[in-house]
């Protein structure tokens, strides 16, 4: 018995028969005399329902304004939140939906990828004292004028985590269409394995590389608060992978997980100018178009003369490719080239920090099966490699091999 | 140059195209200089989708809870405000969406039905005064404690003329899909005439009585609040119909208009014997079952017997044949015969209070055509007859024709 925050994603509630499902799932613990706050997403597909038509009303003239798509958006978790209350009180429970304003989730005024900057949740608490299952809408909360805001792609993860946290609960799980954190992407890798736990340092790298299981704040938010975290199926019974906090288990691997992302494109600016500043005269135009550069290399030429490339997402690849033509002409550079068919392969765990050899093993693994190494960048319990694009998977699986993550290879331990 | 409250229907916000062409409309009153707070309706068709799909979720097992409908069919309104604010902001307009609790529309906490108790509107009128266009979305409040409410079908009209009364407004303009009200429904009565005003209280008879032009707590509001409400089609500019409070108007004809409903039926309990109590007895069970009783009439035969006739919706017309059928058991009646094949004709007309012989040359206008009355009943401004349900036509055109309301015969005077 205890207080759970359960979240449950798009495809968890993307029609009726699965809203049912839901509810049954949350009857059940609340059977148990579990307190339980339950927080929704859309069903899957509405938001981007919504954005369309949003586009369609401004008719593609210029972006929907920020706040009132806001304000559009958040009918998709107010619409599953309701649908949800409403069929625990049709299977006889007493139940009660909360909008993001109704349980006071307070977030900055960054419409469209807001903060949560506080969650109140004086009803919520005072509902779940009078043995309410308590249904909040993600996604969504409001800002210190009563304005409504979301959290951002993935933001209801954020939510929930938050409301685990300022509720103190004992726990959160996060219900997804998959079992849980996967050593590597099981449709790349057929020998990947669920992990039991993983530690939110290692979850925050995964997310950011672009693994869409869990929202990155939400992992932040877990980290901060001390949140004990799983990541369950909502389509089954299995435990899922526990989020924990800081190295508890000593006999963790080297490595956790393989991951890699085909988001990002290559830039080159060939034969700079190696004069102090330049770098400065090559980034600054980037970062003021809202363009974020991830890896960065510099190679050092003969006679003062250097090559400098640089990744950016996929989807800005374009418009960095005009913005360097400009400067390249403007510092004198010989040449831009670009890139788009690469990936980034990364490996990933907290045992890297005091492990050595990581970084060979996994170049030397990568060289072996000739995948060539484009550009390589580190963090303490990290290391990418960018690859051509149409080697990523093999990459990936030589990998999980090498460090001995594979599914048989557990079974032999 | 004023402030104007402007209320559109779901037809008129129907699709992307049509919620631009509000926005033009809009725009254009707000150029002259006006003041503009606009409340909107949920697209067309959409509360009756949001309906279904609640009814699909408790799988009729038991109707849906009324608050969390409450909570689903919100988002209708919210949808319209926010495309509607969004497609004003790429106009170039400052435009701003409130919803219900943003607006404090305060109401009881009769889900489904809420009546507004108080409209605050302290952030309206500070957008007001910083020159936002105020886009507010319709048919929604929120309680004391914070729960959304909703104002009932066509409760989008009261949202328009309570904000009118709060903010003092100089007009509050009813857009819908018709011109106006007529003296007779265009569609059954070829010659009815567009109204140019028309008395609060016809108007209450007249939605009374059916007519869907305006939702009836809306007329309340106009009367107790002096609002002065205009009626329109949001497809042309023409000038609509004009609501006038008592009868500032004495050249106004003795009649306004005539109505017709076919959704009643009619029961009647044949030789009740004729004892104190007896009505108590056939219609406390009905009014225990929620059922509304319109007209009675009692005929009282010899021998302390009496035939007793009444009507109810037609929707419930077999609940209430069966509650009647225990009931002529206990009470001893002979048996109980329903019609549902009757319609109630009505004329309507302030000019009544102070004229005789309305309702001898309705009955004898209705007896010229063969058409047989089978109940009447009055109030100070209206005389309703039901007939047969195959002569309501018939009928409406006859009366029209009577009182002079026939086009032609007003361009000869």
């Amino acid at each position: 018995m205890g207080l759970i925050v359960q979240k449950f994603g798009g495809t968890s509630v993307a029609d009726v028969e699965r809203i049912r499902n839901v509810a049954r799932r949350v009857a059940k613990n609340y059977d148990q005399g579990n307190g339980m706050v339950v927080i929704l997403s859309a069903m899957a597909g509405v938001t981007d329902t919504l954005i369309d038509l949003a586009n369609q009303m401004t008719a593609g003239a210029q972006s929907p304004d920020k706040r009132e798509l806001d304000v559009l958006l958040a009918t998709g978790e107010q619409t599953t939140a309701a649908l949800l209350a409403m069929y625990l009180k049709t299977m006889g429970y007493p139940a009660r939906s909360l909008l993001g304003f109704q349980a006071e989730v307070v977030t900055d005024c960054s419409y469209g990828n807001a903060r949560i900057i506080d969650v109140r949740a004086g009803q919520v608490r005072k509902l779940i004292q009078d043995r309410y299952i308590v249904v909040v809408a993600g996604f969504q909360g409001c800002d210190s004028e009563g304005n409504i805001t979301t959290l951002g792609r993935g933001g209801s993860d954020t939510s929930a985590v938050a409301m685990a946290a300022a509720l103190k609960a004992d726990r959160c799980e996060i219900y997804t269409d998959v079992d849980g954190i996967y050593t590597a992407d099981p449709n790349v890798c057929g020998k990947a394995r669920k992990l039991d736990r993983i530690s939110c340092e290692e979850m925050l790298e995964m997310a950011s590389l672009g693994a869409k299981v869990l929202h990155i704040r939400s992992v932040e938010f877990a980290l901060k608060h001390n949140v004990p975290v799983y990541v369950r199926s909502s389509f089954n019974e299995e435990e899922g992978t526990m989020l924990v906090n800081g190295e508890q288990d000593m006999e963790r691997p080297v490595v956790s997980g393989i991951t890699y992302s085909k988001n990002e494109a290559r830039i080159t600016l060939k034969k700079v100018p190696d004069q102090p500043g330049i770098a400065a005269k090559i980034f600054a135009p980037v970062a003021d178009a809202g363009i974020n550069v991830d890896m960065i290399i510099q190679n050092t030429r003969a006679g003062g003369q250097t090559d400098l490339t640089f990744t950016v997402p996929k989807s800005e690849y374009q418009r960095t490719l005009e913005i360097e033509r400009d400067v390249a002409a403007r510092i004198g550079a010989e040449s831009v080239r670009g890139d788009e068919n690469i990936a980034k392969v990364s490996v990933i765990g907290v045992g890297m920090k005091s492990h050595s050899g990581v970084a060979s093993k996994m170049f030397t693994s990568l060289a072996d099966e000739n995948i060539n190494i484009m550009m390589i960048s580190t963090s303490e319990i990290r290391i990418s490699c960018v690859v051509e694009e149409k080697q990523a998977e093999l990459a990936v699986r030589t990998l999980h091999t090498a460090f001995g993550l594979d599914a048989d290879a557990d079974a032999k331990k």
